[in-house]
């Protein structure tokens, strides 16, 4: 038998910070897979936001429970087939978990072309990229000369988000956390301008920064942050409701932003929730535009990869603090 | 010259509730028409929740000022008319304020066909009509089958929009203060459900009473209700928010309602606010609709009229405690 090491959530943080204690690792065997199943290898794990979402309670999915391996999305190759559809040596994006080897009905999943280099499989062709093309095109719907605002605009989608403004033709401005993080958007992604929400008041700071008000604000963070946005949105803007990152680690927040649903009214706004699966109808589409804009280098796609299945714990961990600019994954083996 | 009697806001209510306090009498001239100007005789007041918000701010409108006539919208006959598509006895709807003669630019007005009863050109086939009209069918686009709630469902909106969801097939269930109310609502206008909001637990309620949950809410309260709603909304539901009445009579609300904007990711929620005039496209479809259900009986007119310019204050106190049952308006003359 194959050994499988597994990352297992010991204990749910609850209302805390998420730490390296709430995980251990565990050893078990890889498993066989049944008739209509898959054995699966994985080879780079995606880190989320949502991951620790997931430990709040049910979602859009069932909740993470303590003693669970802990839930992840990842790109795997299939070792052992039981379906018609998949054959060894074929690439998935699939819920594993964290761990080696994962043992999956293969009904819901679908061969993936590959292509060099795999990661972009997990980022600007992966969830985030989709995430940001549908999310904005779809529920933000900017028009050419509107400002674009996106907070985590460091982040796996929001880095990409902002671009694809750009590339649409509007004024962007990044919402992130550091100085380093704001330079790098506005001298490499090309934003237009940028706001460190750690250093600055940012109702005070956006007003400052779009002169004109905010058309569009893609959502990332939720708090304090959307309220500053409400404030300073024009009549009939959008809002894309993509996550609520200053919301999932710690304390359920006591209440949501001033300016609901009063500002709502006013300015007649539209916010609107999505997840990524909303939009599978039009993936083709966003995936052709999307290898279009990296080939004529409109899209510039950053990527933080780390090493070793060990380091999943820590990289969550750090995603939540913002430490990391692009789309975070761990190569775990391939 | 003739005397033109007018109710003053002499004093901002700030944070307090409003009471006639903040109202004084005052007697001026009627004035003269100018070139492109008409003089209008007002007929009947209409008194809405908005004009007590309009004193808290500029919103879609400039805010209300001290010493100003008190504003609001009213049906008024031509007087004099120095504008070429207007002639005296003919009837509009402006922005007349409180007294009885305004002369007004006629650039924005349109005459408006007689009816009997004129009172029915400030409920159904006025600004509440198509309110309720636009914001149900545009913002909420209930489908046949699904759950619609709606709050304030006594009001002059809610009224129409409980009854314009049955038209469409839906299960609607309405929150209003008090027994009597509820009462009203199931008996008369066929609502499926009421909560008295004043009595229950609305969350709890609202779970009860919609065990398939909420499809379609549509707002005119804000606040606790919108909360309540919010943790009651089926994945992919739609929330109209018309309008905040919680929150206009008194100090400002510290915070916006918990679930925002958690509960919008995760359910992916469409929150959309409007006012009346971002669908007047729609108008003569509307009105066409409208008149075909009064006329077969699907759709129920309540009209609270009160007497006399001099009840206004007390109108408007009366109607943000929720004291009206339907359309509150005043007449004034006619």
């Amino acid at each position: 038998m194959t050994a499988n090491r597994q990352i297992v959530l010991a204990q749910l943080p609850g209302g805390d910070h998420l730490g390296p204690q709430h995980f251990t690792l565990n050893t078990a065997e890889a498993g066989t897979p049944g008739e209509g199943e898959v054995l699966l290898k994985i080879l780079y794990v995606s880190l989320d936001a949502a991951n620790r979402a997931w430990m709040q309670g049910a979602t859009y999915r069932s909740a993470i429970e303590a003693g669970d391996v802990m839930a992840g999305g990842a790109l795997a190759e299939v070792v052992t087939s039981k379906a018609a559809h998949l054959a060894p040596g074929d690439l998935v994006f699939a819920d594993t978990g964290w761990q080696e080897y994962a043992v999956l009905p293969a009904r819901r999943l679908a061969k993936i072309p590959r292509m060099e280099p795999l990661t972009h499989l997990l980022s600007v062709y992966g969830v985030a990229g989709l995430t940001a093309y549908h999310g904005l095109l779809e529920c933000g719907a900017p028009r050419a000369g509107e400002t674009v605002v996106v907070s985590a605009a460091a982040g796996s989608v929001g880095s990409i988000v902002g671009q694809i403004a750009k590339i649409k033709g509007c004024r962007v401005i990044g919402i992130a956390g550091g100085k380093a993080k704001g330079q790098l958007l506005v001298d490499e992604l090309g934003f237009d301008a940028v706001i460190d929400y750690k250093a600055e008041n940012v109702r005070k700071a956006l007003r400052e920064a779009a002169p004109n008000g905010v058309d569009v604000y893609f959502d990332n963070t939720g708090g304090d942050i959307l309220e500053a946005a409400l404030f300073n949105m024009n009549t009939h803007g959008r809002i894309a409701c993509c996550g609520a990152v200053s919301q999932y680690d710690g304390a359920a927040p006591p209440h949501g932003p001033r300016g609901v649903p009063g500002l709502i009214v006013t300015k007649r706004l539209t916010m609107r929730g999505f997840i990524v699966s909303d939009f599978a109808e039009g993936d083709a589409k966003a995936l052709k535009d999307l290898q279009g804009w990296v080939a004529d280098g409109s899209l510039k796609v950053r990527e933080d990869v780390l090493e070793g299945l060990e380091s999943l714990p820590g990289a969550l961990v750090g995603l939540l603090a913002g430490e990391n600019v692009g789309k975070r994954m761990v190569r775990v083996a391939g």
